[in-house]
């Protein structure tokens, strides 16, 4: 049989993922397994949305323009208006979910072997899209007792060689729930115009920001528009992690177009979540605060309960809706498994995200977990007393 | 501003897309445009697929799995075993659209530099995934006069070296609507074993056979089950390219395995569109026989048509829903261009899709086309009308 390609081998496969088979056999032998390890919101998708499906007009589902709807694209120049972020809509790319335009930015800016820096924690599959496209990502570890803010420039400026292209950000950030500051934002603005890098910018939550620091978007930093990459997705703000629907936004026309051919290629992205998209920006100030006072109550539950936990500490997440928490264990790939494996409290056991896949850097992480809060408080509250009575009972255990 | 790669730089732009423009601008002037050159059909999808998508019973559009529903799946392994194409759920991945299963399958199994050969012409668009993994098309020319049939098997050996990974088939062929005899599918099997190359097979187009020519897919040889990458798509068999929903399909379980890294990292297929795509399986047979019964009709009309027009000459395709046709002209970039920005006919004009996007040896297909047969016949006649006004004209204006 012919061999894999090498990037097939390096491929990482997500800690979660391997997780899932013991998940899948708890759930086969009758426990309840409370869900605190994705970030699919168990929140409605909007009404508007999910009428214009059932409401669909159409004989044939062709295909959509390579860059999306240009009704669409009209509609989300004014509702990134809203956020001061002043658009054409030339300069947006729909794409199938964030994934595809995280892939096709590494595709379009970064050769084999070039560099990106990225503060870790980070979203795992970052990792995977670089080894896609033949890059390399190196890290700068934040760190939780400073609730995992920007690290200092300087760690920047130690990494930056010849092969370092860009810098890539999540804000509000997956997995930590830190969200930048305006000074760091600024600091980041000048590092990127000091030596010329790509800044790509993932601000796929920005609609869950809980603190009164003002969301700084990468699109707002000034004399570096042709180095910005926008990663977006409907995926997180409308519950919509199903359609597929993403956005890449850049103002430079030489890689807009170069975007473009890789887009051409796969030909266009999925018509009826575009149309589904579309009728979500009609979802109504009603819904957004809805969602954003369901996930704020979440978290200052999640938050109090959790730090009360023995040996439990976690930073209060500015954003979005996980938490970075420390446990009282050595090996939380071993306890999460174990969780799930050798576990249960009154017929209940727990699914959490060890946090060793969001790092780089080798025992960087080992006992930390992310907690994604898209249960329901009554289901969380509960998920927090099996936590407590696991971690009790593998400490005994490890006695 | 930062540089783009050289991937980037390296994509091909199709020539149809350097012609959307002129296409536009001659209908923004009120010309009446026939497309003819595009594979988007314009048939009704089922409508068992837009009523799946009209009574959709969801609040939450969430994530499917990674590999798509296993409904879905163990409904395809069905829709398989009546071609003889034994499957379990397991050998299935769906996929963003034929697209992105070829995109995986390069990324899988090749790694930067290597080569495959492929029979030219060819889908312009493997050429980018090429591209998009590092990888490396060699072609062999097929040839008009007989049909565009494999190339000899001499040619592939002569192209064969250590950095060969693997043949890429396209069956029933776009552009060329052949489909591959049981003597070719078996010269391939024996090349594909002697070298233990990869088998990459491209059989969207398997419901539109015309001929008594049986279709021989590449799942059905012998011996080597682990070499074989189906490619597979709803877009054309049920006129649903919006949905992009496809498939990759392999018995070759590490390959599988490393294929499901890259979807994981992605997330998951259209969520919408596998509903659609599972309800069209229900078709039904009186659809999908007027279907066939449309395509075999346009395809008789468009033949017989298109040859009786001086200087103009097309084998009749036995597949797809496509013909190459060798036209009176030098160029026809030039002379599809100039049927978009300076020429109509009683306020019409025609779209085609000059050949050479479709073939890497320069200067190959310079006089040829590719026409899509997906107008109904009225429109196609008049289309047809026009193309033999055009070249009447182009060909007083180059002498």
């Amino acid at each position: 049989m012919p061999e894999i390609s090498l990037r097939g081998m390096q491929m990482p496969a997500s800690p979660i993922r391997k997780l899932a088979p013991l998940s899948d056999a708890a759930k086969s032998k009758g426990i309840k397994v409370y869900h605190l390890n994705i970030g699919q919101p168990d929140l409605d998708s909007p009404r508007s949305a999910l009428d214009a499906i059932r409401n669909i007009e159409r004989n044939t589902l062709e295909y959509s323009p390579s860059d999306g709807y240009r009704f669409y694209r009209e509609n989300l120049v004014k509702y990134y208006a809203k956020y001061h972020i002043e658009l054409s809509p030339e300069q947006i790319i729909v794409t199938s979910g964030g994934s595809e335009a995280v892939l096709y930015a590494f595709m379009a800016c970064l050769n084999p072997g070039d560099e990106i820096i990225v503060p870790e924690p980070a979203y795992a599959n970052y990792m995977a899209f670089a080894v896609s496209a033949g890059a390399v990502i190196r890290t700068i570890p934040s760190d939780m007792e400073s609730s995992f803010k920007l690290p200092d420039i300087e760690k920047f400026e130690e990494l930056i060689n010849p092969r370092t292209k860009g810098i890539l950000i999540c804000n509000p950030n997956n997995p930590t729930g830190y969200v930048y500051t305006a000074d760091e934002m600024e600091a980041i603005r000048l590092l990127v115009k000091k030596y010329n890098l790509y800044l790509f910018s993932d601000e796929v939550y920005r609609e869950f920001i809980y603190t009164d620091t003002p969301y700084v978007s990468a699109c707002h930093l000034k004399g570096i528009e042709d180095n910005v990459v926008l990663i977006d997705s409907v995926s997180k703000r409308y519950s919509e992690c199903g359609i597929r629907i993403g956005a890449l936004i850049t103002k430079n026309k030489t890689l807009h177009d170069t975007v473009m051919k890789f887009c051409q290629a796969r030909l266009s992205p999925p018509l009826i979540g575009q149309i589904a998209a579309n009728a979500s920006l009609d979802a109504g100030d009603a819904y957004m605060q809805h969602n954003f006072d369901e996930y704020l109550q979440r978290r200052n539950f999640l938050l109090e309960r959790l730090n009360k936990i023995p040996g439990v500490y976690s930073p209060i997440p500015m954003g979005a809706f996980y938490t970075l928490a420390k446990l009282p264990v050595e090996d939380t790939d071993d306890f999460c498994a174990w969780c799930l494996s050798d576990f249960e409290y009154e017929g209940q056991t727990i699914f959490m995200a060890p946090a060793s896949g969001f790092y780089v850097t080798p025992e960087l992480g080992k006992n930390e977990v992310r907690i994604a809060y898209v249960l329901n408080i009554d289901d969380m509250g509960k998920a927090l007393v099996v936590l407590e009575k696991a971690l009790e009972k593998y400490k005994q255990l490890k006695q």
